[in-house]
């Protein structure tokens, strides 16, 4: 059983890509709704709050860890591999290398979070691959909350976007990595302000795929069973998440609050 | 020692107000940044955190409490009076009260978290003191995290509050309640979107008075040191709340992370 878990809802739009790219897994999922969001918090608590959300998905069978959350992955994953025996897959590398592979220029951009940006991880990791990259940052700490709010075609989230999009778009990037779960739901207003000769890597397709190649490539990882559960726990109910995962889902979700 | 607690930083508007008020008095105060914010979260996880935060002051010497975040007053007052031997004051009442006193026309707006607006709490308590009173209620969940980043003059908040403020405006109200301890951060915005024929209430102000009346009444209720102290405990330790809180004070302040 695949285990993913996220800070709440947006990581959905990586278990929906591995639903569809692995039909015949089970998954679980957890998403902290209750201490969400994770993007303007500490490292410290950050790595806590992944701690706990990793062992409620090993108790239920988790066999395999995806952190489905930008800022966990930045800060936790190193923890999470020491302390725990399975394998933990994060959404920073995939998509980090399909933004080292993709870009021609190499003047790379970033979008993410306070705490995934100021880890400098995506960074750090294209650079790996790409060592002459230019890569450029912008936090953008508003979108998680106008996506929360469905506000996904208003002026006001098209005018905020501007202000942060604009700095990138004068380094003249050829390549964007959406490096935050909420941020494909913006898709249709990202591409069309920074222009279409500019690629958006999307974190949650890229690791999905990864996901894919790695359980190829290990098939005893995971057990297969024969009835495929998905199950999607959360840690608060609120009718605003259950609106986000339909969205992402495109049919209403059952989410189990634990 | 008087205790107060906030999802996070917006309830220093509370002591703040509370120190200048009483400056003979120690004060406590917790501000649950880890889990912040409270007001889109459920009911049920907003009770559970008010209880450890209660907890956590009572432990530390408090012998008031004062809930300095709308949302969990909303939601959790009366388990937590129920539960605890302390005097337990909350902001919602002192507001609504200056609300029903100050309205002339008896058409009062209410402005505040998802939580808030959901729970009817200010309606209810403004209609037990001014029973033909017509009251409008709008959440505006964006105005916390524009707070928090410190977008408090920017032309994007200026437009998210007109489209929050636009239906109360419609309504013709003489009276509006900030019923969120970080909307006073936003009322140089306000005031002038609403007309200054309309009042602005400040739940934070209110509280304050409120508690100084409290302990003028009942002066045995808090011990009076000789030494008073003013310490400032948070869940969590980020940039922006250390911004946040100087912003309130007019002071760095030290937050000490527990």
């Amino acid at each position: 059983m695949i285990g993913i878990f996220d800070s709440g809802v947006g990581g959905m739009t990586v278990a929906h890509a591995i639903e569809q790219l692995l039909p015949g897994h089970s998954l679980i999922y957890y998403g902290d709704i209750a201490r969400t969001p994770y993007g303007p918090k500490s490292p410290a608590t950050i790595i806590n709050y992944s701690i706990r959300n990793t062992e409620f998905l090993l108790k239920r069978g988790a066999e395999l860890i995806v952190i489905a959350c930008n800022s966990a992955s930045s800060v936790a994953t190193e923890t999470l591999r020491k302390k725990f025996q399975v394998p933990i897959i994060e959404v920073i590398s995939p998509a980090a290398h399909r933004a080292a592979v993709t870009s021609k220029s190499g003047r790379v951009g970033i979008i993410g979070t306070r705490a995934t940006v100021k880890s400098g991880i995506y960074p750090k990791t294209i650079l790996t691959e790409q060592p002459r990259a230019k890569i450029f940052q912008e936090a953008c700490p508003l979108l998680v909350p106008l996506v929360e709010e469905g506000w996904l075609n208003r002026r006001e989230t098209k005018m905020i976007l501007r202000r942060y999009l604009h700095p990138l778009k004068e380094k003249q990037i050829d390549t964007l990595v959406l490096g935050c779960t909420h941020y494909p739901l913006l898709k249709d207003l990202i591409q069309p302000r920074m222009g279409k000769q500019v690629k958006l890597i999307d974190s949650s397709i890229e690791t999905a795929h990864y996901v894919k190649k790695f359980l190829t490539r290990t098939p005893d990882m995971v057990t297969r069973e024969k009835q495929t559960s998905h199950n999607y726990y959360v840690s608060d109910s609120t009718e605003t998440a259950r609106k986000v995962a339909k969205r992402i889902f495109s049919r209403p979700m059952e989410l189990i609050c634990v």
